[in-house]
């Protein structure tokens, strides 16, 4: 009991929290200056070696020294020189947010467990909404990332769009189900597809432009090759933007498909639906509110900590749709509309992390512009990063990004292998802990692949990439 | 930019983060002392009109007034009176490693995307295979909740025993599947097999004895029943322990009959599984080494922030069928096996929480001991408070409680509607703002539900409970 007591002191939490906070600041500090590495350079053989798996059975303290350890041994998103996965740099605010939504552990399934987190969570939702034009009737939830959310909004399709009841009846009661995606689509639809057991042929692909955004004019090919499948086709899934090139669909378009054939449209905006708030590139989601189901990441282009993901629908109702259930200790059996503050009735999860509260304060205390400024800063940066290597003879680029991903190879001269050649240099980087990048394969040729995520991230990084790229191709 | 550059300041998030840490620790020390409410009364509809929906287009700070008020409009169960859900009220330090977490937001996905992350992820997992009683062959992820992982299991399990290939061929490819739970299953089961397509009938129940505990000798009956409605049963799903009553399923007898039959055994044991760390209380577990999957939730027993959610295979090749699929952009196409570093082709997360750090240093830090202790202090509480309400000629019991969780009722002479009663009093109970405990239904009674989950819960909190039912009751 005297070690429970001592574990839950306020002062031991008051003074290791300066500790923590003042450790974190450090880093903080490093970080954007740019005075770590970026990523250590570590196979994981060797980390899982040297972190071990034994626990001691008594308390040995060292939580200062492994906390130490903990960010030494971290991507550090905050330096200006990481400009890889879609990731983001969150705003320092949030992670505090992140600290008292922990220590509270407001769980959510029902209200009572958290009526901040509920109010804040209606808030938030509500504003996402408006944001993306939706009107009064919609409605939605936060949930633990977009692969859960894409999952959630299909649910919530399925239900609506099969013609029979495959919650209660099964999958069996009917055809089996297709959607149609594009090939530029997150491997999370396909996967969502497959839980819900519609096999491979779940997803009809649709041909993607030269732009990688979806071939709209193919969408009633793919729709036919469904049926000729013997598929009973009940939606779309558009990207708005696509993972490998952050590439748009066009909406509108995809929005009369869907409307002509009574198809549901649901968009997967976890890295681009937050366009939105910038006047300049919202035209890029137009058509967006007339989606019937929208996921949008805040983890992404939001500057959260991971993960706290939007879903919203143009119809509140379908909400309620998607996982409608009866739980004798938790909801009290009435219309589930009318428990509208039990979010749980509408979430894979049924405890969930107060994830309302870093978005809500953000907004509320830095207001809805600085978003808005974030995101057009990181677009144009990665324009003008394509220009400068357009021009370069050495360099070319995957295609014109149309946000802040951007997918480019250094093509020098008498190179044999430029796909083996990406793949070194990308190698080469990451030793030297100085930027970290990822790959990617489009349409059969190797590339490196950049998310310009980090608000930081000047003009002068992607031109000391380049020479570095260059410094490294050269003595490969 | 300037915006940007003072949102990110880390000047700005050390004084910030100060205050944070103080108004939290003021939060704690009272909650503790039981000076606060322990669920402030407020109802959703005012709740979320005073919290509005409208957001500032500019920065106009308040952050600190913002904590207060989520702080003040939380339920606090840090407060001894705590006795509601099976939440936890966390450990303090482990809040501050989530705040860590935040900050760096390594999203895992992939190795590089979190180091340390990904080593401390393989630590815990191999340290909760191990106290299960698994052999060097287990392997497991963490993950957003015990739904998420319940799910995840099942899609183990759908992929080894269905007879085909249900991931790639669909669910049309073979006869509708099924598992066999007992009555006393978390609703979130019922809700994984519906999302899989298998319909309603896709659970088929076994009855539950006088203890809510599955009746294994009804398995056989269950199985033919299954079968005779066109059913292939693929597993068992065993709830250890159950939620309504916190009821252990016999997992000897279910394993025996999973190996005469073929069947997965998936046990949920999102409450109970903690109970292995108690030398007294992992009797209650026997023979949960031998099931095929475990869920385990650190946020109930394991004093963790929500939510973080052990998936445990015995052969950990299980743990790469769920989900196995290719994302060029992530997983560079070898063997899976050969990537057991990129946890994400592993999990329904893509990008995922740094999850193993809060355990990963409360055990390091703490020794595991304190953990077996806490286990055992609650259940000793339930036991004696069980015998407690036993003795009162005014109260009774569901069942002996097995563990933490325990279900009782008022029953003061003279009283012709009980259930109306208990639902009474638990209204009132809550509008005093000094207790917070649920309300559940078992066999067509009413009772009120506590989960004995706080630490510092006394037998003199639970004698003043009674003292406080009984006074509610009077003046009905």
């Amino acid at each position: 009991m005297d070690d429970l007591r001592r574990a839950f002191d306020p002062e031991v939490f008051r003074s290791t929290g300066h500790v923590f906070v003042d450790q974190l600041a450090d880093y903080l500090a490093a970080a954007l200056r740019g005075t770590t590495p970026v990523l250590p350079a570590i196979s994981p053989g060797e980390i899982v070696r040297v972190w071990g798996s034994e626990f001691p059975e008594q308390a040995t303290g060292g939580l200062q020294s492994l906390l130490q350890r903990v960010i030494e041994s971290s991507n550090h998103l905050h330096h200006p020189r990481y400009i890889g996965h879609q990731v983001t740099a969150p705003l320092p605010m949030a992670a505090l947010c992140d600290l008292a939504a922990a220590l509270l552990n407001n769980g959510m399934a029902v209200f009572d467990m958290g009526p901040a987190a509920t109010a804040m969570e209606r808030s938030v939702v509500g504003w996402m909404a408006r944001q993306l034009g939706f009107g009064p009737a919609a409605d939605g939830v936060l949930t633990s990332g977009g692969s859960v959310g894409n999952l959630t909004a299909l649910l919530a399709a399925r239900q609506a769009k099969a013609g029979f009841d495959v919650w209660s009846e099964g999958a069996h009661a009917g055809p089996p189900l297709a959607v149609l995606a594009s090939d530029q689509t997150h491997y999370c639809v396909q996967r969502a597809v497959q839980i819900m057991g519609w096999g491979a042929g779940g997803v009809v692909v649709v041909p993607s432009d030269a732009g990688y955004r979806m071939r709209t004019n193919a969408l009633g090919d793919a729709f036919r090759r469904a049926q000729h499948a013997g598929r009973s086709v009940i939606g779309v899934v558009a990207s708005a933007g696509s993972t490998a090139t952050g590439a748009f669909d066009p909406l509108e378009s995809i929005a009369d498909f869907c409307r002509d054939n009574d198809l549901w449209l649901h968009v997967d905006g976890a890295h681009g639906a937050s366009l939105v708030l910038s006047e300049r590139h919202r035209g890029l989601l137009r058509g967006i509110e007339r989606a019937d189901s929208v996921v949008w990441d805040a983890h992404k282009m939001l500057l959260m900590p991971a993960l706290v993901t939007g879903v919203l629908f143009r119809d509140g109702a379908r909400s309620y749709q998607a996982f409608a259930q009866e739980a004798t200790y938790l909801f009290a059996g009435e219309e589930p509309q009318e428990r509208w503050f039990d979010i749980g009735a509408r979430t894979l999860e049924c405890t969930k992390k107060m994830l309302s509260f870093k978005i809500y304060a953000a907004l509320q205390v830095y207001g809805t512009r600085l978003f808005g400024d974030y995101l057009a800063r990181t677009i144009d940066l990665a324009q003008r990063f394509a220009a400068r290597l357009r021009e370069a003879p050495d360099f070319e680029i995957a295609v014109e990004p149309q946000c802040n991903i951007l997918c480019f190879r250094h093509v020098p001269p008498g190179v044999a292998d430029l796909d083996a050649l990406q793949l070194q240099v990308r190698q080469r980087l990451l030793e030297t802990e100085g930027f970290y990048l990822v790959q990617t394969r489009l349409r059969g040729k190797q590339f490196l692949r950049t998310t310009l995520i980090n608000p930081f991230t000047s003009d002068a990084d992607l031109e000391a990439l380049m020479h570095e790229i260059r410094r490294l191709a050269a003595s490969a």
